[in-house]
């Protein structure tokens, strides 16, 4: 059977994550519940990262096989009507039998958006975390370099993680400004449970001036989650990119 | 009595719109409720902006009078406690009694935003006009010289405008990509009822080479709506600021 890749965007505020799940409804199961109106057959998807529950995604990817003969780029179009709006198929295309959305990826590219201002944001409201304090940028800047390369993040890991080994390695991490937002940037080979938002949990504690960024080398040492700092809110992040 | 300025942000997409009416919820009825749960009293409010069912606002203004005892800037935070999620106060000052938010205003700055790509967008559904063709931003940016300066918009007003005067005069206009946005940005000393919405309508049709950018004259020469673009949808418009 044909292997279909797409790459998809949502708008995770609706959803308990991308994972089915028996009661609350997630993106995994509303694309394979769309599949089938255009298939009439079940039909299983992989996505490339588990996204949790209030996760948004710029693009994830997506594969799965069948022998419904459609174009491949009609896949997205097909998609597109059968699928509620805070979820889109940017792209669909045909590829080799051995592409797997999961096994295949080579690396994840996440972005993190903050926004630091005294009062509550209201467009925004479910798409960063607001942050009420004043943030300093180059302490949080100087605590990043520590995370960049291959280390054992058991200090940055969901506490139910069920993935063995932690080693990891992270090849970019910056930080930038885009009015209104302080975005954060981390691409890596893979990723832990929650890894992401752990990471600026802690760099927001720098920039608070709760840690110093020359504490971070004992934190990867302590191999404790506990040793971390808070995990942010799942509204701000964004799965950006899948790399093959 | 005391006069309060507001500056305030929301996202539209529940309201009909700014101005209070009986059977929709609205921007000024909610945050009047709000006001009489702080201070026990009818508290009218009067907007800068009537933004039109669907418009969002980064910088709406609004003035309103009380004798209820509270230094100036606690107006906010306590406002934000009793506001729903979708709007916002940013700030809150005393000001002389002659201000009035609407009266008041020397001019008024408003952003456009269109998203450009074949797919419908899932996280920025609301947030701006899905626009499913190329657009020539050269020839948008050719007819929107035009636009600049004091003109008769008797042909960029909505059809049950009110307003008699339809002389106004645009003191900047322009166009900017901010990914994955076409942002098109106009400040004016005042604007007639879906005036910015029509103009954007037009230069759309420009950048899709329905029109040529010549024919902005010939539009303006008609006085007549039918002549100019189409409405462009409300929910890509933001009233970005107020100017005094």
């Amino acid at each position: 059977m044909p292997t279909i890749k797409l790459t998809i965007e949502y708008d995770g505020t609706a959803y308990a994550g991308w994972q089915r799940q028996p009661k609350h409804p997630t993106i995994q199961a509303v694309l394979e519940d769309a599949l089938f109106m255009i298939t009439q057959q079940p039909t299983p998807v992989v996505g490339a990262g588990r996204t949790d529950s209030g996760v948004h995604a710029f693009g994830q990817v997506v594969s799965f096989q069948s022998d419904k003969t459609l174009a491949d780029t009609q896949w997205a179009s097909a998609l597109n009507s059968y699928l509620p709006k805070d979820i889109a198929v940017i792209s669909s295309e045909q590829v080799p039998d051995t592409f797997h959305a999961r096994f295949s990826a080579k690396g994840k590219v996440y972005e993190y958006r903050i926004i630091q201002q005294a009062t509550r944001p209201a467009l925004n409201r479910h798409r960063a975390w607001h942050y009420r304090y004043p943030l300093d940028i180059d302490a949080m800047r100087e605590a990043m370099s520590y995370f960049v390369g291959t280390h054992d993040f058991t200090s940055f890991r969901g506490q139910r993680s069920q993935t063995i080994n932690p080693v990891c390695t992270l090849t970019h991490l910056s930080l930038r400004h885009e009015s209104p937002f302080l975005i954060i940037r981390i691409e890596g080979d893979r990723f832990l449970k929650q890894m992401v938002r752990a990471i600026v949990g802690t760099l927001v504690e720098v920039g608070q001036h709760k840690r110093h960024p020359s504490n971070m080398p004992d934190l990867f040492e302590s191999k404790d989650r506990r040793t971390g700092g808070r995990t942010a809110p799942p509204h701000g992040l964004y799965l950006v990119k899948v790399l093959y």
